[in-house]
């Protein structure tokens, strides 16, 4: 008898444990007997000419059968699995890379083949999280040098599948996030395009925000945009704006990612190699990144912004692509909206020259826009914003965009959430600040960004000046129970909007 | 409806993620919808008046009805939970103590109060595996300063029971791990108490390593002890050898090693906090601690452990206990049997006198004994071991160690393997190396120490001569499949036993 391949049958359980994998088997299975019971232990599950590592859980029910083996449903998908398939669980060698870890952990810094090891290893699901939690703490803070930010850019560029185009000049824009309501990408994306430019832009949705780029152009079109029709798109319309977990540009950079706003951690190293594989696997060469500055945005001072910029620029040297910085007000959110629905509303008006729309939104999108038509040949320095507004008053941004929707599989009306509840000032005076961070978990409490419709409409920003009993935003949401679920958050007296 | 105290009621899924609190709830699930579903979402769990902190795991299956939600066993254990009891699930806030982790991550120190306020949210579980592996991480090697040690051992021990006992001088031993078979506590312990020095032993079970003490002390007697058995036992026989884990010494610590382990992350600092507060908790106030050095031990050189002597001595002066140290060879296994029995039979053949017994086991613990002996006033410096010799030699600590295993529930006979099989040399020559760690895992493997008898039996140390097809080892266990598995691990071609 060879316990070590024993075979189990798979029984879909349907547990979400998010992007972890898990194995789950029978208390009295060989793999549990022999491998004792202890905290994390790594297996190896084999189904047929596929695996996976996975952690061992231990089913002390009857919910697994003699004989049967559960997984969670990230790991059923990772293994393309189908009920009654049979898997084999066996033991895994210690992982050498964990070795590299603890070497960073210790202080020293790693060669370019220690990261790529580690990158694969992370990639292929050999970490377990609080394996990958150990990694980005030893890299976090400014603990990684810059050559080894080069070697981890390269190793997660090198893991990923890597777009190329037939223009010879692509340009892309990154925003260092933290700011809610900053969908400048549906205005600037038209703007470039319209002109010319190709600009084949991926985002983010939301994870522990209120709504990413992508869910907020989820509202307006679809995002889930494989390899082969984004480029279609782009091919036909010179740009995209779809969601990049769909293409998987940077795989490994998915899984740390998840950890890594877990734990809410600042690392220049990991966010650099984070923006810049990305960026580089979509096949761009120019790249524009905005970088808001305040103490509830990502970046929290001019100190910080110009490290970043340093080792920003450095990188894309060595990768060989051109990397230009924009230090922008990051005191408070950027138009009225926060949450999908809300968002897309405030851009479509500034995209319709409407006379509502929100003025910074309107603005810092244009300043972004001007950059990077700048890296255009044909655009002189310092014309590059008049240009962007003269392509968004005629209406050819508005119809660029509209084409856009329509190549991605079609424009859609945004939908309307169907509670609203007004958040009422407690004083009169003068509005000192609003905290992002707090806005924005408001926001999902609501239900954003599951729920469309649902966020928080904002009636005031910093230097208003309020009444006692005026509201100061909306709450939006889907459900009373969210509603509810925001309120009481609200109750509990932090300081969402600040007056003074 | 107020969604925020929805009511759930309580089905036993029996699912065992060894120490980790997980609450499984339906995808339709009011928390679900609001929280979005992100990575580690942690949420607060009441049932009646307890609550615990919990991450969510989304059902996506009938293995919940409408209003149920299920428990991990650890968090139902927490929670003291019964089948059909009702839980609220709720949002807790940001832990600010989790602000004090990312200070120190960034390479600033802490004061008392932030490691004291980090301690006890991770004792009251609002820190997530993840969280904690980052604050491991960044405690790592010697980040912490010794003002942070003592103030990290200070907290652990506040959070925790502390004995008092009714003798001034109260000792203990304490090994800085790593040594398969090294089971001095069983030999030291009965010297010291046949001697009249109280000496309360608490042990640790095998978390990673093929047998902890707890778990050879319960092949001969009951370990499982409570605060008032454990304290009955001491007073009639001035020692025991119990498992810590059932006095809970420091309860935060308990939850630091589960992902210290998995980390295989060695901290001098968090050592030295883990090892000084179980011992101060459990009333000891002269410490004697045994660091055995060697490249495949916990302790790898010299420089490491004149550190550890360095902050141990330092610590212990601060919290008003004498520390002795002292340094071991630390390059092989101490004893031929390693997992449970086979180490309970080494133990007993030294407190036999038996002419086979191991005389590198016999002539350690004599060392422990007799500079533990010196603490008290009525032992001459350079005497101690003498004088343990004697005791040993006389009977008097196997009459104590019988004593002691009936005052903890009475002595039990060992148990033998079912099956056992010799692994052969493959050539000819000296024994050079022995590797702790590959030795260890093949005991484990072999089904040790959830299997008493299983292990591996050592034929040879190091600098012996042996001939090809020689048995340099023979793998003992329950089961022919476990058997299977050690030996598939030493097919893969690890030198375990090096021959030059």
């Amino acid at each position: 008898m060879n316990t070590a391949h024993a075979r189990l049958t798979l029984r879909r359980l349907g547990i979400e444990a998010y992007k972890e994998t898990v194995v789950y088997v029978r208390t009295d299975s060989p793999i549990c007997t022999s491998e004792g019971f202890e905290a994390r232990t790594r297996v190896k599950v084999t189904m047929a000419d596929r695996h996976i590592i996975a952690t061992l859980n231990v089913i002390t029910s009857d919910l697994l059968q003699p004989g049967e083996a559960g997984l969670s449903e990230y790991a059923w998908k990772l293994l393309h699995a189908n009920v009654g398939e049979t898997i084999s669980i066996s033991h895994i060698l210690p992982v050498t890379s964990l070795g590299y870890v603890r070497k960073k952990i210790y202080g020293k810094s790693l060669k370019a083949t220690e990261l790529n090891d580690i990158v694969k290893d992370i990639t292929a699901g050999y970490y377990a999280d609080v394996h990958i939690a150990a990694f980005l703490t030893a890299c976090a803070g400014k603990r990684l040098k810059q050559h080894e930010i080069i070697a981890l850019t390269e190793s997660m560029i090198a893991i990923g599948d890597r777009i190329a185009w037939p223009e010879k000049l692509v340009v892309d824009k990154h925003c260092v996030g933290g700011l809610p309501g900053n969908r400048t990408t549906l205005i600037v994306v038209p703007i470039i395009a319209a002109f010319g430019l190709m600009i084949p832009k991926t985002s983010s949705r939301a994870i522990t925000s209120s709504a990413g780029t992508a869910d907020t152009m989820e509202v307006l079109a679809p995002v889930d945009l494989n390899f082969a029709k984004m480029q279609a798109v782009v091919n036909k319309e010179k740009g995209c704006i779809i969601w990049g977990g769909s293409v998987s540009l940077s795989p490994a950079d998915d899984i740390l990612i998840a950890v890594e706003r877990a734990l809410n951690l600042d690392s220049s190293g990991q966010l650099v190699a984070s923006i810049l594989s990305k960026k580089v696997a979509a096949g761009s060469n120019h790249i524009l990144i905005d970088i808001p500055i305040g103490s509830t945005a990502k970046v929290r001072d001019l100190k910080e912004a110009r490290y970043l910029r340093k080792i920003l620029q450095a990188v894309g040297k060595k990768l060989g692509v051109k990397i230009r910085v924009l230090f922008s007000d990051g005191t408070q959110p950027i138009g009225n909206g926060i949450g999908p629905s809300l968002e897309a509303r405030d851009v479509l008006k500034v995209l319709e020259n409407a006379p509502s729309a929100p003025k910074d939104l309107r603005d810092h999108s244009l300043t972004l826009a001007g950059m990077l038509l700048e890296f255009s040949p044909k655009v002189r320095k310092g014309c590059g914003k008049k240009l962007a507004a003269a392509i968004l008053k005629n209406g050819q941004a508005l119809q660029k965009f509209k084409d856009i929707c329509e190549a991605q599989g079609g424009m859609r009306t945004i939908p309307k959430a169907r509670y609203t509840k007004p958040y009422i000032a407690k004083k009169s005076g003068k509005v000192i600040a609003i905290d992002n961070r707090y806005i924005a978990r408001v926001a999902k409490l609501a239900g954003a960004p599951t729920s469309k419709a649902a966020g928080v409409d904002l009636h005031v920003h910093v230097g208003d000046p309020v009444k006692q009993a005026q509201a100061l935003f909306t709450v939006h949401s889907e459900s009373e129970g969210e509603l509810e679920y925001a309120f009481e958050f609200l109750r509990l007296g932090v300081d969402v909007v600040t007056i003074g």
